[in-house]
């Protein structure tokens, strides 16, 4: 696909730019440079001309000059989860103040996809890259980009067998407390939705629900694990598939947020109350849990702030140029809200060891 | 910031590419520029030993040799509103089915950092850019990056005063038809949640609630256009406040899908159910409309369509040379569902002209 090529002689130059801002040529460079040494009143007024002659920085050119960039790449599997949304949002913070501009591509799922995505992010000359990998992703898919000049950091997923510095929430651990507070209200039979058993994340997080279960001398049944997509509509189905099984629970712990909003909608379809007729704990505590009605009882893992720690990790290699690879655990802690409802606990019932089912 | 240098020794060329892949050094070329003369079994044995060798295609050089790019830039406003969201998915598989990868970049909704992210974009050779203007932008401020020779449309929001290809749902005849359909329920007060009056889509959407009252001989009071941050916890604020004027309307409009589930959320904080005690109509029909309870009435933009349609024009663009700034409408719908309830006009009293009030 052609472009129409500019004429040369009509594009503005850094020599326009030293003219109108009157400075010279190498003030203007080392300008572009973002170099310190320049004092804020010529920066200014350079900046000014750059905007009124409208001249454009010739980074490719530049690049190869000097192997600098200022553009980070994230790569996330789905945009529309709010979860990625918050933590682009944090990671932004982080590069912003650094004087780099985040670029996001996203992969929905798709392995191929992602090596597009990549090679063209090195092609473009990022100086380093955010990656949560797609669902199916093998360590041998990445492992030549890991090898590479420019950094790459995972998050949000890890990938066993890949030497690559890794940033993930505490799942198993924020899982597993989130079910003991279920078992503590009372439920001895807890559901899963959402997810797919392909990513670590859904194997990290329901195998916090597993373990508790089993310490407490109580089975989790397989039948009871719904997978979908990880999404609100996703959230919908899978409670509508659990509400079709004869006996079903009526607690239910969700692979992320999007999903447990789905599962209250799903309820609510099937004329029943989250938080009333049916525990819901979801997972990340994205922007909408706190306001929502019934406010959700989540895993909080503050996307923001995993955004924020990666963002700087990655801009550390990036400076150090330090390539041990590292496994940074992120807390994720159970906030109590309404989803749940009151403790089941609290009647005769529960003394006497019935099966446990809400208020 | 530095990046460690790699040693020139150690990196794979196109030379080692053709040896795996036993196929000449040009063939490896038009592999790389995605040119279509390859034979499919050369292309899959090319690309098997890129990935095997861990060569990377040096774009920066191939930019400035060949003024080409495989990237498409897309800059939004508010990357954990789904509206954009939805609308980069429907961008990325029409990018994506070019050949293209698409970087996308928000601005928190400011003027400077969207005047940064344009730089970086345009430094690092993007083939096109489409654009949501950040609040408060200035014609002014995107004349020169207009003028330029990277093809930039602008998407959602429109500036008065540029000229440049822009795609905007009909905004005003939407919510024209959703004021209409309030009206015909028999509200004769109506309030106005979220967003800022400095977009053209919160005047816009306005305007058409305006209108359709003063053509039904009703009086939209200005008190009752409660700004938000156009986003879940905005519409919890904003229904909070319009909850404390004290005679408030029991219908509203939002300025889009987040802000009415928000002002769900404010309405069952307070012991209002939506759809029963009050009316609430959104705008856009996200992802989650159709399976919230109650299900969004909604003017529905059609997100994802609107991706591709922008994708085709601004693909058609780069392709074409065509500069010609034109407007293109795209169609806004009331999708009626169950969150303004039952029609009030029924009843008896509204026969009688009394104050509406939802069942």
């Amino acid at each position: 696909m052609g472009r129409l090529e500019d004429p040369v002689s009509a594009k503005p130059t850094i020599l326009d730019v030293a003219r109108v801002a009157g400075v010279s040529k190498s003030t203007v460079s080392l300008v572009l440079q973002k170099n310190p040494i320049v004092s804020e009143g010529a920066r200014s007024r350079v900046l000014a001309a750059i905007r009124q002659v409208g001249y454009v920085y010739n980074r490719n050119a530049a690049n190869l000059r000097q192997s600098r960039s200022n553009a980070i790449g994230i790569v996330v599997n789905d945009v529309t989860n709010s979860f990625f949304a918050e933590m682009a949002v944090g990671m932004d913070m982080i590069v912003q103040s650094a004087g780099f501009v985040q670029l996001m591509a996203h992969t929905g799922e798709s392995v191929e996809r992602q090596a597009e995505v990549l090679s063209a992010m090195l092609e473009h000359g990022v100086s380093g890259i955010i990656l949560s990998p797609a669902r199916g992703t093998r360590a041998a898919d990445l492992k030549a980009h890991m090898a590479g000049p420019v950094p790459i950091v995972l998050a949000v997923r890890d990938l066993p067998g890949l030497r690559a510095t890794t940033v993930v929430a505490d799942n198993r651990a924020g899982s597993h407390e989130a079910a003991r507070h279920l078992i503590g209200l009372g439920h001895c039979r807890i559901a899963w939705l959402g997810g797919f058993p392909d990513t670590s994340v859904y194997q990290t997080r329901l195998s916090g629900l597993r373990d508790a279960m089993a310490e407490a001398g109580l089975l989790f049944e397989e039948a009871y694990a719904v997978e979908s997509n990880a999404s609100r509509p996703g959230g919908v189905q899978a409670m509508g598939r659990l509400l079709d099984m004869p006996g079903h629970p009526m607690a239910c712990m969700c692979v992320n947020d999007a999903v447990a909003f789905g599962a209250c909608d799903g309820l609510r379809g099937a004329g029943l109350e989250p938080g009333r007729d049916f525990a819901i704990v979801g997972f990340d505590d994205v922007m909408g849990a706190r306001t929502a009605v019934p406010a959700l009882t989540t895993v909080a893992t503050d996307p923001e702030a995993v955004g924020r720690r990666t963002a700087q990790i990655l801009l550390h290699r990036i400076s150090s140029g330090d390539v041990r690879p590292e496994t940074i655990t992120t807390p994720a802690r159970l906030v109590v809200r309404a989803s749940c409802g009151e403790p089941w606990s609290a009647g005769p019932v529960a003394a006497a060891g019935a099966v446990p089912e809400m208020r």
